[in-house]
């Protein structure tokens, strides 16, 4: 069985608004084993609506449409779906008094426009929307189910939590879905499709293999549709084992948490703390860490020493160091971490120095490169990348290989 | 001209991935006077390519698709393309001299996987892609033009921004379409649109307005499409000033630029330093000020102090304003301020400390209570707000707080 998601609202085609809601939706509905084939945005006009519509309802079985029906007059989604389907908008009891029972003790209470959205196709089923005053549209047409939905994310999220996706399970007989994440770090995809090529071979037929590419790092995701759960695993297991034999060095997780959860999910299971000395990295490493709840826990603080004269300041960089060296080198980078891991009495820090561009290249040290150093129990170790010439994706890729580096050392990984 | 998106990809369908590209292409295409028809995230097979786009060519001039391009075995859209077009894949210099350029340097350089980059369907012209070793394909079929992008955000805005919205501009004669964008900050959207009710009426029937809101801040974008430049300023002007009279004191720029990049520009005018104090903000703030490119000139460091010992060791709080007041107090973020600006002898200081949550609120001092100070020649002043609920949006409207105070500051506009 298989589905489409249509959104619709000009603002999305626009960019005014970035469509999360087919995403949230695509998760939840391949999570229950279900196959979203297109996702859509469309403009709310009357012929947009029908063509996409009609167009999805000749490809799969479920339509999915979320948007359009809220109380303001553009919104003619309704009058769209009653014509497409040869009904008329009836007045609903049903909708009106939830209605009533939401709107209660508002100033305006009920006005004209929220009246309109007490009509609804007369074909139609309404789902109970006990958060918004917008109706949830269940439609049997030619074989095939449309649901209309409101745009607003709390109240499509409910109606799919509490109603859709359990009418669906039960109305089509869904298989079981399995994912296995493997993240991968400082490995080119093309460098690392081709380590894998053999391996890739060994995944069996019920499985599917994804790369997910970000800048640094490749999730590989496994898929499995299959209805013997042990044996997938057993798989996973397999599989897991043979990718360790070939790329293990570059493998920081076999599950899809950020690096940031990672490293405080690690030091708090370790009950240590950390702090961070960053120059390109401009106080991202920092922003990072701190982005996940608890993190004041492990997390002590951080020195932004942009201006060489801050770390020598601050930090404790001898300026020979700084001159002989200049502030990208292995001796500052190392300097910086073991001086803000002593400033700051933590037990492990991340340093960074580099030049993120882009401007300040020069051949021996060019845009991209990227010293970085992490300090702890096991003494100060570092590493010169080279991320390239984008500003961006240098601070982004520097960040992240620099929380890698610590968890990779701590679990043992790096030499 | 309409124009339609395509982007490929399984991970758009299953939700693992946010379609962000194509709300960035409406946004960029939108600005250029090109209205984007349908947005269309399609599975990486070659059926749904090629259904998805033959469907896009009938109904529109130009096809847009991101996606489905990188080394790895999947991706099949190249030979996609070339059977659609009844054309075949050639072995191109050009992406392969790109691809010896961008690899330069690299330990493993060029292998299979990136050969197979350099074929290209012989009937596209091939498009510069300087930040990746993808091709940019730019196809003129059937009086329509097709252009496939890689997914990679940094390669698609490239290519978007030096090649494809120029080239578009150059062949389809759009509309002269001209943006006036004011931004405002510190009032809500319903708040702000209850004000402008009358304002709104004032402006004339060859504009639009649109309200941009994100957190903490709403973007308000007139859009004139006329042919007399001369009198759409004036008008701009006009309304610029009525607006100033009713909501001046919330307006902090009349260009769509962020507030990072704004106060780097007005300290690079100024000539005149900054460095930053974060508690709750945990390094963003410096995050977003060197994010600027040639922020190094202006930005010398900053302080994240996260654990109270680092406030008294690093910033010189006195512990009896601690315990006395608490971390998030007005003493304290004032004294974080002047710590820090005297410790990296700056002109300007900004300082954050409040509760991000998701814990850690008290009936005094709820999730979403922070206190911002700014320093500089005027001495130190400060603000409590209140952010609501949401960690990540509680750091991103902190931050952004602190920086539009400062503006608003040296602009004499905080009094």
């Amino acid at each position: 069985m298989q589905i489409e998601i249509i959104t619709i609202g000009n603002e999305l085609l626009i960019g005014q608004v970035i469509d999360t809601n087919s995403a949230w939706m695509g998760q939840q509905l391949n999570d229950a084993g279900f196959d979203v084939h297109r996702i859509t945005s469309i403009q709310d006009t009357r012929e947009a609506i029908t063509s996409a519509l009609t167009e999805a309802m000749s490809r799969v079985d479920v339509v999915l449409l979320t948007g359009g029906i809220g109380p303001t007059k553009d919104d003619i989604t309704k009058e769209t779906l009653a014509s497409i389907f040869n009904s008329r908008l009836i007045y609903s009891q049903e909708a009106h008094d939830n209605m009533t029972r939401l709107l209660k003790g508002r100033v305006k209470g009920i006005n004209k426009q929220n009246e309109s959205q007490a009509y609804v196709p007369e074909c139609c089923e309404l789902i109970n929307n006990p958060v918004g005053t917008a109706p949830v549209m269940w439609f049997d047409e030619e074989g095939k189910v449309i649901v209309s939905m409101p745009g607003v994310p709390g109240e499509m999220k409910t109606a799919m939590r509490n109603e859709i996706i359990p009418r669906l399970k039960k109305k089509y007989k869904t298989g079981h879905i399995l994912h296995q994440t493997i993240q991968i770090f400082n490995i080119p995809e093309a460098v690392l499709a081709e380590k894998l090529e053999g391996w890739e071979d060994t995944i069996p037929e019920y499985m599917s293999l994804a790369y997910l590419p970000s800048p640094g790092k490749i999730r590989l995701r496994l898929t499995a549709k299959t209805d013997n759960e042990e044996r997938a695993h057993e798989d996973f297991n397999l599989l897991k084992d043979s990718l360790h034999a070939i790329v293990g060095q570059n493998v920081f997780a076999e599950k899809d948490v950020p690096a940031n959860k990672l490293i405080g999910d690690k030091l708090k299971e370790l009950n240590r703390t950390i702090s961070v000395a960053e120059s390109c990295t401009g106080g991202n490493i920092g922003h990072l860490l701190t982005s996940v709840p608890g993190s004041s826990v492990y997390f002590k603080g951080g020195i932004v020493a942009y201006d060489n004269a801050i770390k020598a300041q601050v930090l404790n960089v001898d300026n020979e160091a700084l001159e002989q060296f200049g502030a990208v080198s292995k001796q500052v980078v190392e300097q910086m971490a073991r001086g803000v891991k002593e400033l700051m009495k933590t037990d492990y820090a991340i340093a960074t120095s580099g030049i993120a561009g882009p401007d300040g290249g020069t051949d021996e040290k060019p845009v991209g490169a990227v010293w970085i150093a992490i300090a702890g129990d096991f003494g100060v170790m570092s590493h010169c990348y080279n991320f390239g010439k984008i500003r961006s994706r240098n601070i982004q890729r520097a960040s992240d290989a620099g929380l890698i580096m610590l968890l990779q050392k701590i679990n043992n990984k790096l030499h």
